[in-house]
């Protein structure tokens, strides 16, 4: 008899983001509920999803995740925990400025299994520099710390590699992910700016699918509708492992669901049989890292 | 005072290939002119364009390259470097089966400088060996050896790394022209099939452009009316360095003219300075052969 391949639901929010800390993890734990309620396995958070999107409110609002238990400071990542253990959901929770023992920020997604336990935990290790004049301006390596490790979000329905925004435009970064830690599920909570998200979104998301062969996710905050806010891109969405486009949020608050089938990855894989094409003789993409931070430590 | 950046116009024939290589090599000439009177100063011609698309026809049709000027059969190669020479442009000679010493045949792009001269050969790296049931299934490394070397054409206008179809699907082939060769116009002649060009053509080549913020151009055959022959896609294109879409063909037998500007690569690569941010820490790229093959040998 064959191995039955596993499926399962889920679900990207694509939440408001507020300027207050306590209203967005209110706000979160509402929304990861009604999600759980629809029959969600896997839920995913934006980037940034507590609070608004710049140096002061980065410092002002970070919190510890390592020891979320005990630090009163940590309220997102014990709703987080809680959320997950009561649902008894996977949660991919976006990504929050995390304060660590060295004192610096770094923009790290707290990964929680059914138990509520902190399962993984990466840190962005591309920071978002960029200066197209008149358009988009961002330095967050003045403010931030870059992560210096890969990390496998391992749950009962496959392996999820997980990146955060800017990361995505760095092919080997993915490539490393799926090729050499067996990622076959691409999820990148991403606040893009709204200038480079009508430029690459779409390029983006459907490129790195179709590179490795593998599900990819995008999950922004939504676009508030007064502009003097931060302006995210929206369009949170699901790629097959074909590149196709499966289902998308458009700019306002929502959530999009996507049942995922795993067949599709070594369907696609097995068809089109890049993975065992490549000429090992001429190129070599090396992880440098011995094996991806799938603990928390 | 400033150097003043290079730019030129490019052509991307794509002609509609027949069963006949005389025929063939005519039509090309024929359009190789048009092209060149039209102001064309680098000329590209499709996939395989002197015969169908089978191994019979390839074996039929080969013809060595390196010694075109006495070897009876190189036609095709004859009147690529007469008509370089006479018109006085760049061709990128789309490719045809070159027959090697070692009795095999290659997918072979030969490029002729404005003098005439033979200056990169390119041979197919990766083979196009794909099943997928009931809409595209083609095993060329049953009949096709493969390449085993990159090719940079270097110009007065930039330089051009060099793959054919198949190889676009992986993106370390493309990074090392890049990265390590640095190319900045990638060019693709590629004849995919109408099912493969539908699901990828698209994302393959803005990802392709924008994974190394380089020009990007795909020259395909024409799609024939007449079903029963080779239905290549089509759509031949020119990509910026942002991932944008500048210039495309439909379907039917046309040339598809642009005025490239080098700089945009250098103002892309500056704005979203990719380049200089990735993680050497984390993950690297290596080419494992010393230098393009940018002689002849």
């Amino acid at each position: 008899m064959e191995a039955v391949k596993k499926t399962f639901k889920m679900a990207l929010i694509q939440m408001e983001v507020q300027r207050s800390k306590a209203t967005n993890v209110l706000r979160a734990k509402e929304l990861i509920q009604q999600a759980a309620e629809s029959g969600a396995n896997v839920v995913v958070l934006p980037e940034m999803f507590i609070c608004n999107y710049d140096r002061q409110s980065f410092e002002e609002n970070a919190e510890p995740i390592l020891n979320f238990k005990e630090d009163e400071k940590a309220t997102a990542a014990r709703m987080l925990s809680d959320a997950a253990k009561e649902h008894e959901i996977y949660i991919i929770g976006g990504s929050i400025p995390e304060l660590r023992e060295d004192g610096w920020v770094y923009n790290t997604s707290a990964c929680f299994d059914k138990s509520g336990d902190l399962a993984a935990k990466y840190s962005k290790v591309h920071l978002f520099d960029i200066d197209i004049p008149g358009r988009a301006t961002f330095k967050e390596s003045e403010f931030l710390r870059p992560g210096t490790e890969f990390t496998l979000f391992e749950t009962e329905y496959c392996k999820f590699g997980v990146g955060i925004c800017y990361d995505v435009r760095f092919p080997d970064f993915s490539q490393v992910l799926c090729r050499d830690f067996g990622a076959d599920f691409l999820v990148f909570p991403a606040a893009f700016t709204k200038p480079t998200g009508e430029l690459h979104w779409d390029i983006l998301r459907k490129g790195r699918a179709l590179d490795n062969q593998a599900y990819f996710a995008f999950c922004s905050p939504a676009r508030p509708e007064d502009e003097t806010r931060y302006q995210a891109y929206g369009y949170s969405s699901f790629i097959d492992p074909w590149g196709k486009l499966q289902a998308e949020c458009e700019t306002a608050e929502d959530i999009v669901y996507q049942d995922i089938d795993l067949s599709i990855v070594d369907q696609c894989r097995a068809q089109i049989p890049c993975y065992s094409q490549r000429r090992a003789d001429l190129y070599k993409l090396t992880c440098l890292k011995d094996a991806p931070d799938s603990s928390t430590t």
